[in-house]
């Protein structure tokens, strides 16, 4: 099969590579339809070393099921099917308490290896969802953002408990940040404060719901959020993962608010103190979006047209392609780019 | 009247100052009944540099009005009120969003001069609480612990939303730790893992309801907790406030689960990455507790017998007394000194 390999920073390659197979009776290999690039392939698009054999890339995908173990009950050959980005039972104790990304089993895990024609996917049963098979081609791009960002920017949005009435702001204006905005829209979230500094994705952000635009950063950023919500906002979510977007999410978070991250983040310590955010009450959360908790919600509203979370998209490419998408989206030329099978 | 004061660390000093006196239309003059010394007060006598004059020290009592400013209209000459150890409009935004410690008054403060005779309070239609007037002396300790650390050991289980079955860790076993012990129990938690050193007080930490203790502490400790509940506890209640107890609460919290914190941090920056609080979707939060939105909730099961919160109390002394018992509570002597006048 085709399949995309990184050599180290910058050096993505496709070439032709040995087809997985079932390894479990557990497993099952999907064909894919629709993959693509996430913000968070360029963390070791930047910074892995060169190494002699590619690593395979990708943990976002939907596709038909090609194979089934014996032991898949849920999903068959021929079924249309999105993944999680994070591959679980979804029975043990974490998963039931709808915290996916922490199930306990031992062969928990994330996708790596999604931007190929085919992938094995452990604990199918937890793993994949069944789509509706007469779907068509047009709904396939919101589809697939059920298997991360849209999920991502949900669990931002849920989190953050948003609710009606609350002010809400989102830092980063990549697809999860958009797709906070729209998450948050839909949570009743009244007043939507974007901060991000690309004209066409904070237009789309608008679009999305957000009622407000910030492109400044830093303390200029902070001062004009905290003015525009006369002291902060109720609930700030964090779609970057840089140390900045974390002080910026400090210094605009309302007292007693909630900051809630899902851009992973590139930092270890930071302030947590009495100035930051204990003497304000102010609660930090967020992780790994669980994304296969919310599949059952957030699928309604795609079939019937409410939301189209696939705007996201503002390229599609081949797999022969990846590469170049690689760079026109580390050069924020591309939002994010849909691989097409 | 007679009142403490602090010259320096370790310098307490019992003089005979000026009355205060109403300033404000809002404020209200209180003759203090019972007042008592703070775990958090031993953090001045720790560190503060020399002066030439003395600082007022204290922020739990409770008394008899002495005299009601024209605009206070809740309480009058007479009545036995409690005051949270914040003083706040109990009104704004903030008050009313069960954030008392984050009001927007500006007047809003924090006591510092309840170890005296007397105490003006401002706003006091927010702040002071009026008792039932016949109570009798004996419940008095523990209606005076509605100033602060009932409320704030009830706060870090309310934050951490303590719920029926849970299994809960409580770090420290000062007087606020017991008392979130007591919260947790009242809460229905199922398991509460104490962590304390102090064998009295871990004593009285079981009488309040702790199924557990565990004296170790860093990663034996931790390593315990972990074993005792497999793989870490829902709830973590961080009653302590240094560094090696917030290490301590991320070390043994459960994935999914709560670090409710409301020892006031003696440190700044602490980690909040991947593999501390994000990889595991750990919330953290807490803050200085809104002690007077606690009061409704906590003063039936004090005046029908059901808790008593005033047992953290094994040490009475009189005003002229306070030096020493500063000094005995730092000799870990005393666990909590109650003042009588």
């Amino acid at each position: 099969m085709r399949a995309t390999l990184m050599y180290g920073a910058g050096d993505v390659r496709v070439e032709t590579i040995a087809d997985p197979s079932l390894q479990k009776p557990t497993d099952a290999i999907v064909r894919v339809v629709r993959s693509c690039v996430c913000g968070s392939d360029l963390h070791p698009y930047h910074g892995i070393p060169a190494q002699e054999h590619g690593m395979q890339t990708g943990h976002e995908f939907l596709g038909i099921v090609e194979q089934a173990g014996s032991d898949v009950s849920t999903v068959k050959a021929g079924d249309l099917v999105v993944a999680s980005f994070s591959h679980q039972d979804n029975t043990c104790e974490f998963c039931r308490a709808g915290v996916q990304t922490a199930c306990s089993h031992p062969e928990f895990g994330f996708f790596s290896a999604a931007q190929a024609e085919l992938v094995r996917v452990p604990l199918a049963d937890g793993t994949l969802y069944q789509l509706p098979a007469d779907t068509g081609t047009a709904l396939l791009p919101s589809l697939l953002t059920l298997a991360d960002v849209y999920g991502t920017g949900y669990h931002a949005a849920k989190q953050a408990r948003v609710t009606g009435g609350d002010t809400v702001a989102v830092i980063g204006d990549g697809a999860v940040g958009l797709l906070a905005v729209l998450s948050a829209k839909q949570l009743g979230a009244e007043r939507i404060i974007l901060m991000g500094r690309h004209k066409a994705r904070t237009d789309l952000g608008r679009e999305f719901g957000a009622t407000d635009v910030v492109a400044e950063r830093g303390e200029e950023g902070i001062a004009l959020v905290r003015e525009l919500t006369g002291g902060g906002a109720h609930k700030v979510l964090e779609a970057v993962g840089h140390r900045p977007a974390y002080d910026q999410a400090v210094g605009i978070v309302r007292a007693g608010g909630i900051i809630s991250r899902v851009g992973v983040p590139q930092y270890d310590e930071a302030p947590v103190g009495f100035t930051s955010l204990f003497g304000r009450n102010i609660t930090l959360n967020g992780g790994p979006a669980p994304v296969r908790a919310y599949i059952d919600e957030l699928l309604p509203g795609i079939l019937d047209g409410t939301v189209e979370p696939g705007k996201v998209f503002d390229r599609t490419v081949t797999i022969d392609e990846v590469p170049d998408a690689y760079r026109a989206m580390d050069d924020r030329e591309v939002l994010k780019a849909l691989i097409q099978f």
